[in-house]
């Protein structure tokens, strides 16, 4: 992807002091990795793999280092994971602004550095920070507040209406309109067709660091704690607040006006349906259980069963 | 947001006539309202914050009217959120069409006081009716029908085609094209990122006054009642039909060619495999039972966790 | 909707020699088919429907021939699914490429045939085949590539990053850039809405013939089998391969890192947490059960209950 760059350059980048002019054409598995790219070892299960790597160096800790056959180059780091995750932004393609053929209105703001591209929509007096990246067909509706160094997906929606409804008389709905926005804070990553809804009044908000996936559902007035990682196909109903360090597994669904505490965990496909109070727990199923509780469940079912 | 909305026109709107010129800035709840902005008493459970409460005026019943503190003025209505609700577009950001950076075809045809937003794509011969509300990079698809007062939120898709292929001997499939339309009528109001498949033959049809939240997938040939209402990242499989105001909760699946009676409620992560006649009844679960019967198998599951 | 098809026209695309000069405007149900219509019997459940038609024809197999009322005539064929699916393409509306609409890169390529609506982006390297059809406002990511005769409905997304970062030390996470790409075969179909991440390495794969609903995640580095079928809202967790001919239920989910052997059925709803190695078995449930069990199970769940 990158012309010329040597093994130097990418050993400088992870804190190594080589001289090696091979030319480096990316990052790949110990198992495909060919000549002319790098490899990265991090976890036990995959120490197989590097007797028959074709790697030409491979990031590995200070263990693992006389396991490099001498084919390869050791690259010796105290956690291989992060430094391989540090290079390979050096293999990434440039983004080229194209904000001719997105809409940004006249009243919006884009800081410097920031890349919109084709079909993006920017709504009236909405933010966009520095150094961010508006995909394709993102739409950011008015007055929604985006920080720095956020990446957001294509075809997501920003600041949609909540889903507010006032129930009449004769069983019909009247509207209630969603003055409130979204802010979207610094360093966020948001997936590819997520939608997060603007909050009724006041904000709906994703604090800075946290990483959401694909196709999530963010409703209005919820507060989405810093550096959480919600993945794919995740719902978090109105007003419900996730404190720092949340992490979701795939396909779960949080109930509205509830709080959950930070360093929380929550297995695939749950449902939560109760605040949890206690920081750092792990819980699972639904009806919701502990997650020890829960594969006790699982065994007892199993039983049942026979 | 808007200029110049004085208390006496904010209290014209809900039905109360008072004089006074005191600038109103916005809705918010009692907590969090300062005193240029009105607030509202819904639920007992707010009444605590009544006390302390900044807001200029509250919306109240008769009952709760003596609990307005007498730094605050009370409005006393029937339904205060109702009364809330119709407020709220008073203070709603006014929409500016922009259809010159939109896809219009030329067959297509756009009622009057209607809005379409950059990216929305409407194909040949649509119809969008009058005073409705088109976000940015929703796509509807040719020959569908959006009837008045209709709100589609940003990257919505409507009319694509339904999921319908015929299996060949060599284990490959044939695709049957989809003919039919997509009609959405009055008053409906669509979340963003979702998709209702065009049907096979004739429509797929969201009736009036039905409201849908974000990702929200509805099949060919379905039919949604009217005023039903239906949570975020709902499916219903092809060819069901929903009664009138049917509510689904969230995360819920409908599997296909089902009847729904008029006035089913469904509980959110639930799934529907059967058909229900009996209108007016709550339903839970997957194998899926009555809601009562669901509480009591969690109770049991509980026991049989000691 | 297209002008001037005959009967004959119709029959000589199934394969029958007749000639009748009736104009015909559509295929439709049986009962549903009006006098300028054809329709089809491809179950018993239907076959009640016969005796009240309208439809000018009607496509049957060999037993049931005689059941067509004499007002009707018989297009006697082999499989009368795969006739109607092979016929419903003649009453397809012809859609008009747009791509002066339309964002492509100067890098892209799109080959003959392809129509490419308005809105849609295809990136820097991005490769379109031939005969395809990209639906407004779908979006392609640089580096990936569509094969010949797909079709891809609007509002997707086609190589948004996969979701992987590096936790650090003081609970952040470090981003890494995915760089691999992701490739849809020939004959491939892909709803709405639906997001496919980028390979870290390599690519993320759907191969020939598979045919993905709405509202899907696949996450990096997932290998989908030919012919397979997803339906509505799946997601799939990173490079997780699914064999050929795989069948996945609504609002299913499949782990990363698992293989799934060919021609697996899983029911609606179910969360696949092992990989599967027997070809050709059902799968329901969360824990996961072989359908068999897991009918058993909601039988005895039925009976804790009374």
């Amino acid at each position: 992807l990158r012309d010329n760059i040597t093994l130097t350059k990418v050993a400088t980048i992870i804190g190594i002091d080589i001289s090696d002019d091979t030319l480096i054409t990316g990052i790949n598995t110990l198992k495909d990795a060919t000549k002319s790219e790098v490899s990265f070892l991090h976890s036990d299960k995959y120490a197989k793999d590097l007797e028959t790597t074709q790697a030409k160096a491979v990031i590995v800790n200070e263990q693992s280092a006389s396991l490099v056959p001498s084919t390869s180059i050791a690259l010796v780091v105290d956690n291989p994971y992060s430094s391989m995750a540090e290079l390979s932004k050096l293999f990434s393609k440039e983004l080229q602004d194209c904000r001719e053929k997105a809409y940004i209105s006249d009243s919006a703001t884009v800081g410097e550095g920031t890349i919109i591209l084709a079909g993006a929509y920017i709504g009236d007096n909405a933010k966009v920070g520095k150094n961010s990246i508006i995909h394709p067909n993102v739409s950011i509706y008015h007055d929604c507040e985006v920080g720095d160094n956020v990446i957001i997906h294509a075809n997501t929606t920003i600041g949609s209406d909540g889903f507010g409804f006032a129930p009449n008389v004769d069983r019909s709905y009247t509207k209630i309109y969603q003055n409130g926005n979204v802010v979207v804070e610094d360093d966020v990553e948001i997936g590819a067709n997520c939608a997060i809804d603007r909050a009724v009044f006041d904000s709906t908000i994703i604090k800075c660091g946290s990483k959401l996936d694909n196709l999530i559902h963010i409703a209005h007035n919820c507060i989405i704690g810093e550096h959480s990682v919600i993945t794919a196909q995740n719902g978090i109903a109105g007003s419900t607040t996730l404190g720092r360090n949340a992490v979701l597994g795939a396909q779960s669904g949080i109930a509205g006006h509830l709080e959950i505490a930070a360093f929380t965990t929550v297995a695939a496909r749950s449902g939560i349906t109760k605040s949890i109070k206690e920081e750092g727990k792990s819980w699972a199923g639904f009806q919701f259980f502990e997650m020890k509780t829960w594969l006790k469940l699982q065994a007892k079912i199993a039983r049942l069963l026979k």
